[in-house]
């Protein structure tokens, strides 16, 4: 096993006081053989407690007398019980020291295995146990993880290795699958999509014979962790297996097609929760095709997979990705917009619609989409990415945590209370059911899954926020620490200002006040300002001499206009727009007198040369760690930051002189600026 | 045989009138039998008479009697009667009538071979044989084609499809290995290197016993044309196969080992040329790594091949391929000569130093390389790229002999006399032998061999230039059409047109007053006016709000001052330096007035608008041509006009967009400029 645990890692040992006396953990639940669930909770609390505590559980089967492995308490000693209680909200758990004892009580077998882990966390943070009192129930109902992994290996815009979950186009299932849906289900996860949303090349035979089987057994592997395997769909499978000519959602036989298809998928893999589908976009197949609307299309897929208690998750990232720079009207950020505001309310339940964080794609800072907020027939999830493809690609660290608390906690003023973003995705504005986050991966078969260490961070973060999303970023950021390094204050204090300094400060030395895409071509790693600004991707800045930013006031592309007031007014109003989107919503000159009192071209100035200094302080900061972490895990980090801080200073050198050559004005502290 | 013959095509027709009663051809040239230049010479005729006139030609030996396909002349009909000349220079040949016979004369057999493919060429075009007197030696001793083809397959700055020499590693030998050396052959390469000289992965086994019987197969079939095989040479190759720990050239291991390896392979390949290296440059290995001169390197090498006749050609394109842009003092302009002029008459004679027309890298314009001129003890060739890695990859028309016209005219002042880059690579300024003229190759295994079909004419031209330099480029471009498209004058005169309209307008709307390089990173092709800006290869245009161009003069990086006077002066002077070059040696504001009497900015809008008021003219001109050109080829070439046509636009939209964007200077005649 070459990989790392990461924060299920059991070889570090935790002082025994907590867990002192326990020695038997009691299944108080009818027929617990036979759940999967319940075996893996009381397997990954034996293990955490052999591994940290150097203790074996006893297991104690309460109602089933006469097992093998059972045995009866003799009395000294305290437990760690199972306990089945109804009325309990789905998924959650009530976690409590009763008489010494830690009882772990749930509804469900899931609710019991996220107690197992909560526990599992208490004991690697040393926190007092008999203090235990913890009522949780994940506010999500879905909490999904889209991974962008291609059937021959590859993963798009992955950034830790290759794919575990493919090798030349054959799923893989071994020990680390296993590992993954541990760890994936330890943080909340309970939906994973394993293929590319950009179907390529095989993974349109998912579906079908040829990889039934395996989708099965790996559904089954994923089961067993409370999590429900979904596929990205090829939208134009009937065509592209040769079966069909036509795709078209109204046709008779093409509906046919896809209830015998369902029929035939569910009957085989009956743990399938469904299926995510990118259509009409980025070269995509999809209903435009045949003059029909994305719900004729998702109503089709949705209709046939009802039956089988099958959802469809329909990305609402559809635009025009062959716009020229030259058409100042086009906006690709009202796209999403424009393309399924009118369905709202068309849909099927078993339908939902998968948003985007802002309208662009992933940038440092962006806008909340506003579909978020315009729809209020329709299931939403809110889908961010963790990838970091924009982001410094889990080179630079940047944890990404505190943006997503942003973005839930924006009000979308859809109605006078519960009218964020968090309660939209939660079910609880409209009273949906289907719906959640979804984050896409960024892990991949490097040893430590995630590229930078740090990065695990995200992935962490963002289970437990979809199940918690009260947390601060603070309190995960602390958490994570903890679980994954243990409980050195230098260490955690040193990660707490890393993490938490490092979105700001990659915001910072990257692209200005909310205009986003300075970035190379295609790889999207390192800064480019001309990069997108002649493109086809409806991406651009449009700087001259005089000023920068986009006009989407209403006077311009109207997409401020598309927020409820306030928030409209606000955006639409260059005096009152925020200064961290004002470029985003505006062109604005450059002698602007931004809200802070700046210049919007000292500004760049002046947050370049900062984020610059942030990056040197952590990177300082991360160096006196030596010694303190693993050694390999700090060889790993040092790299990265070191490369950081390198390219930290790339990017500010080259926006600042990419805006002193195009405006002609110094920087007003006479710094370098080359 | 799914390729197209270009201009060997012998199935059209040709009016049967000038070549009247020719039904003989004699070999006059005793031992004809066992020579395969002769023997393919006959062949070629026989061929080409058969196919275009439709007449067999009985072959006459003289001097060898009783040979079963020898006839006696019955005293009707004339006859080509090949026969050998002693005292002539080498691969010269006399091509001329004498009472009715047309005789082709020289001293050796690639002179023979010359002449039959000249006398096919009279053919084609209708000339009247009855005048034919030429003599015709070609200036340059070596004309050869470098070919970027990887052993994979796959051709770097390819543009024609994938290699025909490699597949999978394999070398392959089929009927178009000998279409390529008849094509080549024909108008006078005598020297080919078949792998890329980024030599990777495979490529260093060439001189391996893995290879060497298919490399003699390949020389033999190259020999049999006139042509010599050149490899392209791992200069680590003993420490990457794995036999030694260094290859340091003055390690008296590393010279037995290169003796022994130089042994074996020309041993094995006798008709081998030589070696092309390319050493310490774009991250291959080389001599700087062990602290030693390129002189010890190329002469290490040079000494083990000179037993056996082998050439060593040794690139002069070293330079920091890790510049920082913010270094305005470091010029990619001057490492050439800076690395080479030191060592002028430290280079054994079978090494020649193979120099690139200009100092950069193949712009559309540059100044000749000062290393013409500069040195004057060592053998030197001149590289050109027919492959139009930026002048437009073959999908925009660029005929590319008026460009490599005026660099061989190129006065360098280095004697009083025979002083142009021409006198020096055909080894008239200093009386050398080993010199003359390569092109990066642009062929592939597309069916016209070129991607677009009319760049076949910079294959063409490539060798009849180097073959009579004294050729106009007008007077290539009509005989290139004639000989492939035929004799209709409609299409002589509108291909004439097209080609040399090419290159002006290809300057025209792309990069402006010689400043280079505004080219999308990586793959070379379409406009990024900053995509070589920021970037660690040298390549900057330092435009800013007031001005553009690198300071390339006394006052800046000197590179002006490597040129003799007076060169030297004129550059230096932004006065008189000529305004196609103005921004490759100064930095000059946007509103200076050029020699034309334009400012800059004018210059810049308007030359990029008269750009694509050209290729509109060209398009329009050689859709006409429809029905008088072969249906396949006219539909080709029909595309890529297309796309020349809208890729011209978007070069000019965004070269014009950027610069009044940061000018903020408008266009005085009012046009649309984004």
């Amino acid at each position: 096993m070459g990989y790392e645990q990461l924060w299920l890692d059991y070889t570090r040992k935790v002082s025994g006081r907590e867990t002192e006396g326990i020695i038997y953990i009691c299944v108080g639940i009818p027929d617990a053989e036979k759940d999967a669930l319940i075996q893996n909770s009381v397997k990954e609390l034996q293990e955490a407690f052999a591994g940290m505590v150097g203790r074996e559980l006893t297991l104690r089967q309460e109602g089933s007398a006469g097992t093998g492995a059972a045995q009866a308490r003799t009395g000294e000693g305290r437990e760690i019980r199972l306990v089945r209680r109804e009325g309990m909200r789905v998924e959650s758990y009530h976690l409590y020291c009763e008489k010494g004892d830690i009882v772990i009580e749930a509804s469900d077998s899931r609710g019991i295995l996220y107690g197992a882990f909560d526990l599992i966390r208490q004991v690697k943070m040393e926190n007092p146990l008999h203090l235990l009192d913890r009522t949780n129930a994940p506010l999500m109902p879905m909490r999904m993880l889209d991974h962008w992994d291609n059937m021959d290996g590859s993963i798009e815009r992955g950034y830790s290795g290759e794919s575990f979950f493919f090798v030349k186009d054959q799923i893989v299932i071994d020990e680390r699958t296993r590992d993954y849906a541990r760890l994936a289900a330890s943080v909340g996860i309970n939906a994973v999509v394993i293929n590319n949303v950009n179907v390529k090349d095989a993974a349109t035979w998912l579906i079908t014979d040829r990889y039934l089987d395996q989708v099965k057994q790996l559904s089954e592997v994923f089961a067993g962790y409370g999590i429900r395997l979904f596929l990205s769909l090829n939208y134009a499978a009937p065509m592209e297996l040769g079966e069909l000519e036509s795709a078209d959602p109204l046709s008779e036989e093409v509906r046919g097609w896809w209830h015998e298809r369902m029929k035939k998928v569910f009957g085989k893999v009956s743990d399938l929760g469904g299926f995510l589908i990118k259509a009409d976009s980025e070269g995509r197949p999809g209903p435009f095709t045949y003059g029909r609307t994305h719900a004729d299309g998702a109503n089709m897929l949705a209709e046939a997979a009802a039956p089988y208690g099958g959802t469809i998750i329909w990305r609402c990232f559809v635009y025009n990705c062959m716009q020229d720079w030259r058409d100042y009207k086009t906006d690709r950020a009202r796209s999403g917009y424009d393309n399924f505001m009118d369905l709202d309310g068309k849909f099927m339940d078993n339908v939902i619609l998968q948003i985007k964080n802002g309208p662009m794609d992933f940038q440092v800072r962006e806008p909340v989409h506003p579909l978020f907020g315009g729809l209020t027939k329709t299931n939403q999830m809110l889908e961010v990415q963790i990838a970091q493809e924009y982001t410094g690609q889990q080179r630079h660290l940047c944890y990404l945590i505190p943006m997503f608390k942003e973005i839930l906690g924006f009000r979308t003023y859809v109605k006078e209370e519960t009218d964020t973003v968090m309660d939209i995705v939660s079910g609880r504005t409209f009273g949906q059911r289907n719906c959640g986050m979804a984050a896409v991966a960024n892990t991949g078969n490097d040893d430590n899954w995630t590229g930078h260490d740090m990065a695990a961070a995200n992935w962490y973060g963002f289970g437990r926020l979809a199940f918690e999303p009260e947390l601060t970023a603070e309190e995960i950021a602390r958490e994570w620490i903890r679980v994954t390094y243990g409980n050195d204050e230098q260490v955690e204090e040193t990660m707490m200002f890393l993490l938490m300094s490092s979105w700001p400060a990659y915001e910072s030395y990257t692209s200005p006040l909310g205009i986003g895409w300075m970035v190379s071509p295609n790889n999207h790693y390192g800064p480019s300002v001309d990069g997108y600004e002649y493109s086809r991707w409806g991406t651009y800045h449009r700087a001259d001499h005089q000023g920068i930013g986009v006009d989407r006031s209403h006077e311009g592309t109207g997409y401020a206009m598309l927020y409820r007031k306030p928030n409209a007014s606000v955006y639409d109003d260059k005096e009152k727009c925020p200064d961290e989107l004002l470029l985003f919503f505006h062109h604005i000159p450059y002698t602007w007198k931004l809200r802070s009192g700046k210049t919007v071209i000292q500004h760049i100035y002046d947050s370049h040369f900062e984020g610059v200094e942030i990056v040197d302080e952590m990177v300082e900061q991360f160096m006196a760690l030596q010694g303190r972490l693993p050694e390999a895990a700090y060889e790993r980090m040092a790299r990265r930051f070191l490369e950081q801080k390198e390219h930290a200073r790339e990017w500010r050198d080259q926006i600042n002189a990419y805006f002193h050559r195009k405006s002609g004005i110094l920087d007003e502290k006479g710094r370098e600026v080359y």
